[in-house]
C-alpha cells in the first residue's frame, strides 16, 4: 500500500491540514522517511514531488536542524560496512573486473544517489550548492562530516564541469537583479553603490562571468578588467568612479583587477583559470591592439607571514634571512625606527608609515616581498594563495608595487603592497609546466636581477 | 620541459606542418599521450585544447580505431589493483571513515576523471554521448569492456539528471533543423516527409521533447499526442496526414501514440516517465476539459513470445495454457485452420489473416494477449517492455485492440494488436506502488472480468 | 555626372580629407545639397548613406544651426504656391477625383517625403523624434515654423500608431540602462536613486511601459502601480522606499500613482489611455481578486486657478462663487485669518498652514476643489489637464484628498491636494460617452451629494 | 447615450446572442456605423475594440462585400467638396501658411485617418496589407476607386519605410512556418518541396529577407544567392537539388538568382534595391574573397516584344531593324527555316528549336536581345522591367545567355534567354546616375563592342 505520508503529499492541496481530523489522519512524513522513499523508488514521477518537498523543508530549517540533516546523511546514508567487507574480500580473492565493479558500488555512499535525486525538480541545483555551503561552515565544529562533504564536492565537480558553463559579458544592458549580485559579491575591492558599479561597466572597462544553465541568474565567478595605458602600479585610479573615460584605442593594457568566486558551495570546483584564459581570447578579438594582459593583485598573507617570520615562527623564512635581505638599508632603518634588527625596524616603520619614510620603505620592502611571494609550499603551491593561482596559470611575476592600495583593509594585510602578474598568451603553458614541474618561477628581468642578487638568501623559487 | 607534442598543439596554426622539417620536428602526440597529459594536469587552461584535440581525433576514427580507444580506456585507465589491495586491507583493518574514503578513491577508475575532463570544451557533451553509443554497439563483440561502459553510464546519468532538462513544445514554429530530427528519429510510426510531419504538429496534435542545455539542438526524447474524441482502437486514423482537424473543444482524450528515445548513448538514463507526467500537467492547464490520458501502444514481443510458447520454449506460458484460454473458440479455430491444437490453429489463422476470420480472431486473441501482457519477469518488469514501462509509471492496462495497426511491421511483431494504457492522474502513485510491490496489475473492469474468468489459467498478474 | 559631394560621401573613408589637395578637390556638400539630392533620388541605395549623413550632421549642430535647418525646411521644402494655385483652380473648375488627387499632392510639403527618407537608415527614428522635440522648444521664438512642426507631428502620429507599440513589464529583471531611464524620466514623484527604484519595482508594485520597435531601448510612456489595501488618501506611504511588502493576496486596490510621457518629441501623439486600459487587463488576469483600479493624481493648476479666481481673473469661477461655496465655514475662516472674504481667508490659511487649522481646511477646501475640477473648457476638456485625461478615459471622479502630498512641489501647485479617479472596467465607455457628449461628469456618491448641495453655485459639470 | 451597437460590442461575451430577446434588443452595428464611430472618437480605449471588430468582419466578407466596403470608403470617407472649395478659395485669396494648412487638411480624405485607426489593435497591419491587395485586384473592374487605393499606398509607404525593416538571414535554423512561406512565395524558380528548399539553404547558398516588426512572420521580400565559381551562364545547375556542395573558400561569385516580392498589398512600396545592397554588404563581411556580385535574371517580355516588333506593332523596334541586326546570319537563317525575312526566320527556328540549330541561334539571338534590353521607355525605365530594376540600381548589363533556362515557362517568355547584371560596389552610384540622367547604360566590354558595331541600328541605350 501507498504510505500515509505520501498520500498526504499527493493529496490535493485543498485537502491538506483541513481541520484537526485531517491532520490526525495524515501525519506529515519525517525528513528521514522522505529521503528513504526517494532513494528506494524506481525513478517514478512522484520522485519529483518528494525531492521538492525535501528541499522546501531544508530551506526552512534552522541551523541546528540543518546540522541534524547532515548527521542523518552521515549515519543512515553511508555505505554498508558489511557489504563493503564482503565485496572487498571477494575482490581480494578474485581480482576480477566484476568483483571490482561490485566493490566500487559497495563503497559509493547511498547519499550520492540521494543527492542526485534531490536534483530532479527544476531549480534544485542552487539549493544543493547552498547545502554544501552550509556544510562547509559546519565542518569546523563537526569534522566527522568530512565524508558527507566529499560526496557533495564530488557531485558538484561533475555537474559544474567547465563544458557546461557559459561565459557572458556583464555590462549596463544586463538585468538589474544580476548587477545587484556583483555589488553584493565583490569582496576584493568593494563596489560602493550603483554609480560606482556603472563606472566599472563603462566603455573602458569589461566584466565577464561564468554561468551554469541550472543557475542562470547566478554569476559563479566574475572578473573585472580595466583597459588602461601602461601597467598600473596603484589601484585607486582604477577604482575612481569619477575617472575620465579612456578612449579605447589608446589603451594598451588590460588589467584584471578583481576576480571573485561567488559561491562558497562551489569551493574547490575551480574555473578561475578558464575564465582568465577565455576573457583574454575575447579581448584579443575585440581589441587586438592591447599588448599587455596583467593583474593588480593583493598579497593576502604578507603581513601575517612577515610578522610570524620575525619571531621565528615561519618555517620558510627566518629573522636572519630577512635582516640579510635588508642589509642595504639596515643602518637607515635602524636610525629611523630605533629598532636593532633590520626586520623589526622595517615592521615598525611600516606600522607607523610616516610620509618621510616612503622612499626608503619602497625600496626596502621589495626584496622581502619577493622572498615571501616565492616561498614554496609544495609542487603546485607557494605560500601566497593568489600567487599560487596566477603562477600555476602560467603567469609571470612581473612587479611588486609598494603602497599600491591605500585602503585600510589592504594596508592591514599587506602594508598596501600589490603585485602585477603578467599573462603572456604564448608563454602560459611553458611557465605553467616550469612551475608545476617544481622549481622555476617566471620573473620579470627586474625581479630576476633582484633575485639573482639575493640568491644565496632567498628560498629556492 | 613542455613536451614536444604539446608544443605542436600550442604552436600557432600557421606554423603547423609547414614544410617537411616542421613535421619532423614536431611529431604529433599519440592519443594515449594526450589522454595521459590531460589526466595528469592540474586543471590548467591548456586542458581545453587537449580535450578538444582528443575529441576531434575520435570523431575521425574508423570503427576499428574507436575499439582500440576503448581498449586503451580499459587497459591504461582502470584503477590500480595494488592500490585497491592496499586500501581494501587498510579498511578491513580499521573500518575508519578516512580509510573508506581512500578505498572509494582507489576503486574509482581514472577514466572517470578523464571523461569529465574530456567535457571541458564547449560542444563536447554530444561527442561523449556518441562515444557511449559506439561503445554499446561494440559491447556484444567485446563484453570485457563492460566496466568502461559502466563508467560512461554513471557519468551520463549524473549529467543528464532530470533537473537539468527542459521541456519544450515542438510545433510548426520550431526551427527546421530540429523538426528534421523528429523525422529521422521517429521509429514507432514512421514520419513520411514534411507534409506528414506538419499534420502531426497541427492544432489538434501536440509534441513535446526534453532538451539538455549542453545539447540544445537535440531532442533527447519526444512524445507525440493526438487530441481526439473517444479512446482510439486503431492507429491509422491518428496517422492519416489528410485527416480533418478536430476542433480542440470537442476533444475529450489525449492519446500518447508515439514515444521515442533518440540517443542510444543515453540508454538506461531514463526520463520517459517524467516526460509523460509533465506533458499531462501541461495539457491539464491548456485543455482542462480533456478527460482521458491514454496511450495506443505496440506489443513488440507478442508474436515472438506466442510462437515460442506454442513450442513450449517460453517459461511463463505453455501450449496447454494457451489452448485453455482459447477453449471457447476451439472448435471454430480448428475447423477453419485445419490445425488440431487451438493455439496452433490461432497462429495459422493469424498468419493467413483472411477477412472472413476477423470477428473470430478478434475475440480469440484478447485473452491470449492479456496472458502475455501480464507475464511477470521480476518485481518491476513484465515480459512486454512497453507494458513494463507504462505499468511501472502507474498506468492502468485499459484495452487490448486487435487489428489496431495495419502496417506490415506491427502486423509482424504483434499481429497488429495494440494496447491502451490509461493514465489517471490521481491513481498513478497507487498503481505504481501496487505494481512494484509485487503482484497487482491495474486492469479496466472489462479486462478485470476476463482475467477473473481465466484466473486459474492465467499467470499471476 | 555624379556630383562632387557625393563622390566625397562615397569615397572610401581612408581617402577623405587626406592632405590639403584632397580637401580642395572634394568640398563637403552643404546640408541643403544633401537634402535636395535625397529628395530628388529614386529610392536608390545611396539614399541610406545620404540620410545617415544628414542625421549625423544634425546631431552635431548647435542650437542656432538647428534653427537654421528648420528654417531651411520651411523656406525650401514647402509646397510650391504656383503649383497649388494651378491645382486649386483646376479642381474648382472640374471637381474631379483626379484633380483632387493632384491638388492633394500639390499641398503636401516636399519636406514630408524628405522626413520619410531621413528614416531610411537604421536607428534614425529616435533622431527624428529628437528633432521634433528641438522644434517644439524653438516654436515659441519662431512661431512661423508651425507648418514644419505640423508635418513632423503628422508623420510621427502615423509611425507611432498604437498597433506598432508593445507593452512590456518593467521590473528588477529589466536591463539597467532602461531602468536608469525611469529614474531620469520620472517627473511626477521623483525617484531618489536605485534603492528607491527597487522598492517601486518590488512584488507589490507594477510598472509597465509602451515601446516602439524602432526605439527598443526607450520607454515612451510608463505607469507605476501600487497594489495596496483600500483606496489611498495620501501618497507618501506609497513612495516610502522602506515600506514593508504587502502580501499580494491581501491587496484589493491597484493605484496608478504616476504616469509619465518620456518623449517631448511625441507630444500630442497620445497613448496614455491605451496604456491604462491595457495595464488593467493585465492586472485582471494576474490578480483577479483586485477590486479597485484607481489613481492618486495631482491637480497641477489648482492653486494658480484659485488665486486667479479670487481676483476675478478666471472666467469660470468668481470670488462670489468661492465665498458662497465656503459659506459653512465662513466665520471660522475669517476669525482665524483676519481676512474678510471667505475665499481670501481660505487662501491665507492655506499659505500659512498651521497644524491647528488642518481639520477646518480639510473640510473647506473640498467644495472649492470640486468646483475647480468640474470647470469645463470645451466638449472634451475641463480646466485641470489631469482631470481631462482621466474623465475623457471614462474614469469617475471619486475622492478629493486634502494634504495628500506633503512634498514642497505639490504643496505649491495644489496645496497638497490629490484626487482619486476610479476606473470601473464596465463603466468606462458609458462615462466616456457621457463626458464627451457634453455635460455629465461621473462622481462618487459622496461627491455627488456635495455637488447636489452646491448645484446652484457650481459651474455645470 | 452610448449607442446600441456599442453596448452590444461591450457586453460580456456570455450575454451575446442569448435567446431571441437579446438578439432583438441589441442589433449588430453596420460596418458603416462602426467606421463612423471609430473616426468620430477621441482616441478612447474602446477604439481598439471597434477597429478589431471591423477587421474581423472584413476578413469574413465575400469578394462582393469587400467591393462594397471599398465603395463605402470612396463615397462616405472622401474629403468634403464644399470644405475643399471654401479652403481653396481662402488660400487663393490669402496665400497664407495657415490657410494652406487648412487646405491640406481639407483635401486629406477622412479614410486616411480611418485606416490609421484600423491599425490600433495588435496584428492589424497584415489585414490592412491584405486589404490593399484585394483592392488592387478589384481596380481593373472599378477604376474609379483609384483615390482609395492612393490613400492605402500613401499610408503603407510611410509605415513600411526602410528604417523600420530588419534584414534576417533565412537558413535551416529558421522556424518551419517561415520556410514554408518561401516555398509558397517563390515564383521565379519554383521550389519543389522541402528537399529542394534544404539545398537552397545549404552552406554554399544564402537567403536573406526583409521583415517588418508588425508582420514578424512574413518575409516581405527575399533574395536567394548561390556562391559558385565563375559567373554562371545557365540556371539549372544552380537549381539542382542534388548538386554537390561547393567549398565556400573556392567560390568567387555570388549569384542573386531569385528575388521575390511576397506581398501584392505592398506593390510600389519598393525595397528590393536596399535588399541587394545590404546583402552585398553582409557577404563582403562574411566572405571577403568573393569577387563578383551578379544576377542571373529572366527577360520576362522578350518573346512577346520580339513577336510584336516583327509585325511592326512595337514602337521602338521595327522588322527592318531586326533584320539588319541579323545580317550576319541572314542566309543561314533563311536556309534552315524557309522564311524570307531574317527576323521571321529567327523566330521560326526558335519555336522549333532543333539541336542542330543551337550554335547558330546562340550567336544570332544576342544582338536582338541586346536591342530589346536597351529599349528605353522613359528616363528611369527600359522596356524590360527586370532590366529597369537592376540598371536603375546601378548594375552593369554584363552578359546575355541564350538557352540559359530549359524550363518550359522561361522558354516561353524569353526563348530560355537569361541575363547577368553585374553589381560592382564602387560603380553602383556612377552607373545609377548615368542611367537616370538619361542615356548611358553600362555594358560589359563584350556587349559594348557588339553595341558599337550595331550603333547605327540599335536604339540609343
Amino acid at each position: 500500500v501507498i504510505p500515509r505520508w505520501l498520500q498526504w503529499l499527493l493529496a490535493p492541496a485543498a485537502g491538506r491540514g483541513q481541520g484537526e481530523h485531517a491532520t490526525t489522519d495524515r501525519p506529515e512524513a519525517s525528513i528521514h522517511e522522505l529521503c528513504s522513499t526517494l532513494l528506494a523508488g524506481d525513478g517514478e514521477a512522484s520522485a519529483i514531488v518528494i525531492s521538492s518537498e525535501i528541499l522546501r523543508r531544508y530551506r526552512r530549517m534552522t541551523a541546528e536542524h540543518k546540522a541534524d540533516f547532515f548527521e542523518l546523511l552521515q549515519q543512515d546514508f553511508s555505505p554498508d560496512p558489511a557489504a563493503i567487507e564482503r565485496a572487498a574480500k571477494a575482490y581480494l580473492n578474485s581480482h576480477s573486473s566484476s568483483d571490482l565493479l561490485r566493490l566500487s558500488q559497495a563503497v559509493e555512499a547511498p547519499r550520492q544517489e540521494l543527492l542526485r535525486r534531490l536534483n530532479l525538480a527544476p531549480r534544485s541545483t542552487p539549493v544543493l550548492v547552498a547545502m554544501r555551503s552550509d556544510l562547509l561552515r559546519l565542518l569546523k565544529q563537526r569534522p566527522h562530516l568530512f565524508a558527507v562533504e566529499a560526496d557533495f564536492k564530488h557531485l558538484l565537480s561533475s555537474w559544474f564541469n567547465r563544458g557546461f558553463l557559459s561565459l557572458r559579458r556583464i555590462d549596463w544592458n544586463t538585468p538589474a537583479h544580476i548587477l545587484e549580485k556583483l555589488i553584493n559579491y565583490e569582496s576584493v575591492h568593494e563596489i560602493r553603490g550603483w554609480d560606482d558599479l556603472r563606472r566599472r561597466l563603462a566603455e573602458d572597462r569589461r566584466c565577464f562571468a561564468f554561468f551554469h544553465p541550472a543557475m542562470p541568474d547566478e554569476p559563479l565567478i566574475f572578473v573585472e578588467v580595466a583597459l588602461v595605458k601602461d601597467i598600473p602600479a596603484r589601484v585607486q585610479p582604477l577604482l575612481d568612479s569619477r575617472a575620465a573615460l579612456m578612449p579605447l584605442k589608446e589603451a594598451d593594457t588590460a588589467v584584471f583587477y578583481s576576480i571573485n568566486n561567488t559561491q562558497l558551495g562551489l569551493r574547490g570546483v575551480s574555473f578561475g583559470n578558464f575564465l582568465i584564459k577565455q576573457v583574454m581570447e575575447e579581448l584579443q578579438i575585440e581589441c587586438p591592439w592591447i599588448r599587455h594582459y596583467v593583474t593588480l593583485s593583493p598579497m593576502p598573507l604578507f603581513a601575517e607571514t612577515l610578522r610570524a617570520a620575525l619571531v621565528g615562527q615561519h618555517a620558510g623564512l627566518m629573522p636572519a634571512q630577512i635582516d640579510a635581505l635588508l642589509a642595504d638599508w639596515e643602518s637607515e632603518l635602524r636610525a629611523r625606527s630605533g629598532q636593532r634588527a633590520a626586520g623589526q625596524a622595517l615592521l615598525t616603520l611600516l606600522d607607523l608609515a610616516r610620509p618621510g619614510d616612503l622612499a626608503l620603505l619602497t625600496e626596502a620592502i621589495v626584496p622581502v616581498a619577493l622572498a615571501y611571494l616565492t616561498l614554496r609550499q609544495d609542487r603546485t603551491h607557494v605560500t601566497d594563495p593568489v600567487a599560487s593561482f596566477h603562477l600555476c596559470n602560467g603567469a609571470r611575476l612581473f612587479r611588486i608595487n609598494p603602497f599600491a592600495d591605500a585602503s585600510a583593509e589592504h594596508r592591514n594585510s599587506a602594508f598596501g603592497c600589490m603585485v602585477n602578474y603578467l599573462y603572456e598568451p604564448d608563454q602560459l603553458e611553458i611557465h605553467h609546466e616550469a612551475f608545476v614541474s617544481g622549481n622555476t618561477i617566471a620573473l620579470s628581468p627586474a625581479l630576476e636581477k633582484l633575485h639573482a642578487r639575493h640568491r644565496a638568501i632567498l628560498p629556492p623559487g
